[in-house]
């Protein structure tokens, strides 16, 4: 279904407008009163760029925000004041403590044939190498079968996992699990070639985690072009031996906090929609794609409910997590403080795929959930994001979504850039529009708005 | 005119192909011989991709080689070996005094609101810092003008010539000079949004020319988003305050070398036909656009002739010059050197526009000469590089053809890629494409064969 725009903004007729479409759409009678509030929430997030301005003030001014970082304190110390500025209510910072993980210096270069500077990141979580570095021969494996089979070579050497990007599930197993299982074959440090699009040889962060069983050596991401290079070098039988130093370590856990902020339903206000992401980033860019502007659009879907003076029945409550990127600390504290509440959650919905243009949402529940859903969607023909995807969710909410078995949703939004910029200096607020932004917060309102107001819970529509 | 390969392979008739089809194009009867070797030299260019391999065996295995680098002077000893290897004549490095600019380490951060990493690279040649680094305010102007407007200013800040790129003479005015215009006004230190088309945060160097009568500042490029950051923060009424480290210095000029390897000419040896690129590169990507293909470019057309048994009436000499980009002591090196033989050099053509797919050449000469040059670029009409435009010349050969008014050419590329890697850490092979350069190959080998061939010099064609 598509209603033009005419249509959205309510050309008024003799017969209530809103009526006459549903039953024209054969929609049930139950949406017919959400087309007027739903218009006001897309016309409202529309009329400027204010969403797109705050994720640019949140990232110019704070940069990106590890967690342990003071950026990402002074982020949420910045957060709590303008959600009450915002008028949001029961505004709140929640404790968590979080793992603080700090880069160094960090370098690799190759030493034979001779001395060059190789593009890197090294992954989060990594340890360090001692202050001189750590000197190797490279082995390149494609594959955990390829490192596999050879395993006799790999002791003392610094092997590279060299697999092209097909998508991020696949391809990031290499990054997680790679180091250990290198180490596992006796290699003293672990390469892999960024689980990312083609750049400007531009290397990609992330997260690593060792494995009990293996030594924990240091691991880094190089750029695709350095991958390239090195394949060359192999194949034209150069012997190619390296040095990586990372001065990175692990600190003790630093207290850092959730931020919440609520608009409190007007008949349920203990039954929660929550509109959630991740203000956390990696130490490179600026996490505007993650996740800042997910954190800004969040927040704006409430601060436009308050804005416009609508006010659902149950509550809606915008949670920027810490700690998304390297400890998942701020979803699972926030499952065990809120875990009494959880039963009462009726929707948990996260956007960390980037605001780009919004196409729908993910959705994982019930299939009379998913009826209920699909139909509110339809009230987003005019953004054209009524798509609802097979499965929805994200890392923050997840935590609370399996603990209670909480309907899960995630913003869908056009894939295609994510990949370029994903935990890369590239990371910057410049790469979104803010047209597609303000669609990205119609959508959220719309579909938080609705649900969090119908009159019987998610999925009891009839 | 186009002619499809199967012409240009040559097809057998009554009549000799060339014939016919010279009369049919009314092209002047001395073309037709050439169209056979042409055809050769088209053929063999394009029947492999030894050229782009080569280009990545220099850079991959150099990496970037700014004069006075240890990998400049590897990379000279490598060409050298490897021209005599591939049976050219005369073959010998040619010594020539260059500057030795040394980046050291470098950093830019913001200082107020809060400390975060700004992407950035010195300008080649920029003096250093202070170990602690230089800090100021930031001061933003878009144009000399808008400096000298706001002259009161400048004093003890630092500031940013924000200029969006139009194209390289317009822009990078602001690179060149603008350090000293910012010092004349009392800014301590100097920053150019970077001289190129939008990245992934990738900031360009490049050289800066101080003037006599100004202070000598440190300066650096940073990248577009970051420009653009600042600009949105001084919007918003925020002070940005910004500490500049540079260990950058001038070391005392150190011995390099221009690369010439020649074929040399079965009539009259003496008359030069000269085809430059240069071997150096800056310190950062790999030096494979600016300017390895260009140099590997010059030396395989050659290459090609001998391997074809094409010898020409006329020598051919490849020059790989050093220290284009900081000095152009190879260019100047070559002239002095060769001042007395400088009447006998009947073309000299030069790359530096990258080895994209190559769309004809540049051309700077006389009438005649022009009229002469465009026939001889008909031959390669089945690679679409017939194009002649209104100037020609390149860095390198601009000191010896200005001496001696000497035909100046260069080899006319698509230019839509050039300045996305120019500079950058994203100057590498994969950049280029194979047959691209076999066909760069192609049009600089016919070209210069036939010029280098012609019975009477070039331009004395009836």
């Amino acid at each position: 279904m598509n209603l033009s725009r005419r249509e959205f903004l309510g050309a008024s007729t003799a017969l209530p407008l809103a009526a006459q479409i549903s039953i024209a759409n054969g929609t049930p009678a139950w949406l017919a009163p959400y087309r007027e509030p739903a218009a006001r929430l897309i016309g409202s997030a529309l009329a400027d760029t204010f969403a797109w301005e705050r994720i640019a003030e949140l990232t110019d001014t704070f940069g990106p925000r590890l967690s342990g970082s003071p950026a990402l304190e002074h982020a949420i110390g910045w957060a709590v004041r303008t959600m009450q500025q915002d008028g949001l209510e029961h505004v709140r910072a929640e404790p968590v403590m979080v793992p603080r993980w700090v880069r160094g210096v960090e370098s690799l270069d190759t030493v034979t044939p001779i001395p060059t500077r190789v593009a890197m990141l090294g992954l989060g979580n990594s340890v360090g190498t001692p202050p001189e570095g750590i000197e190797g021969d490279l082995l390149i494996v494609t594959s955990f079968e390829d490192l596999e089979s050879h395993a006799d070579d790999a002791a003392g050497r610094i092997v590279l996992f060299d697999v092209p990007f097909t998508d991020y599930a696949t391809t990031v197993t290499y990054r997680t699990s790679g180091p250990s299982r290198a180490a596992a074959a006796g290699a003293v440090a672990c390469l892999v070639r960024s689980v990312a699009l083609p750049g400007l040889r531009t290397p990609h962060t992330g997260m690593l985690k060792y494995d009990a069983g293996a030594p924990r050596i240091p691991a880094a991401a190089i750029a695709l072009e350095d991958a390239l290079r090195f394949e060359r070098m192999q194949r034209r039988g150069a012997r190619v031996r390296l040095r990586l130093r990372m001065g990175a370590q692990v600190l003790p856990d630093i207290e850092s906090a959730n931020v919440v902020g609520e608009w409190s339903g007007r008949e349920k206000p203990d039954e929660i929609v929550v509109l959630g992401a991740h203000l956390d980033s990696w130490d490179v860019g600026a996490g505007a794609i993650d996740d800042g502007g997910g954190a800004i659009v969040m927040w704006e879907a409430v601060r436009l409910m308050r804005a416009l003076d609508l006010r659902p029945r149950r509550t809606v409550r915008t949670v920027l997590f810490t700690n998304e990127e390297n400890g998942l600390r701020g979803g699972v504290g926030y499952r065990d403080r809120h875990r009494d509440a959880l039963p009462r959650h009726v929707l948990m919905l996260e956007s960390d795929s980037g605001v780009f243009r919004p196409m729908g949402f993910g959705f994982s529940g019930s299939e009379a959930e998913r009826a209920t859903v699909r139909t509110i969607a339809t009230l987003l023909g005019g953004i054209e994001a009524t798509r609802i995807g097979p499965a929805g969710g994200g890392a923050d909410i997840e935590p609370s979504t399996d603990a209670a078995r909480i309907p899960a949703m995630s913003l869908d939004v056009d894939p295609s850039k994510y990949f370029v910029y994903h935990h890369s200096e590239a990371d910057t607020v410049d790469k979104l529009d803010p047209i597609d932004v303000a669609r990205c917060v119609a959508a959220v309102a719309v579909m938080a708005y609705v649900v969090a107001d119908l009159p019987e819970r998610l999925g009891e529509q009839s």
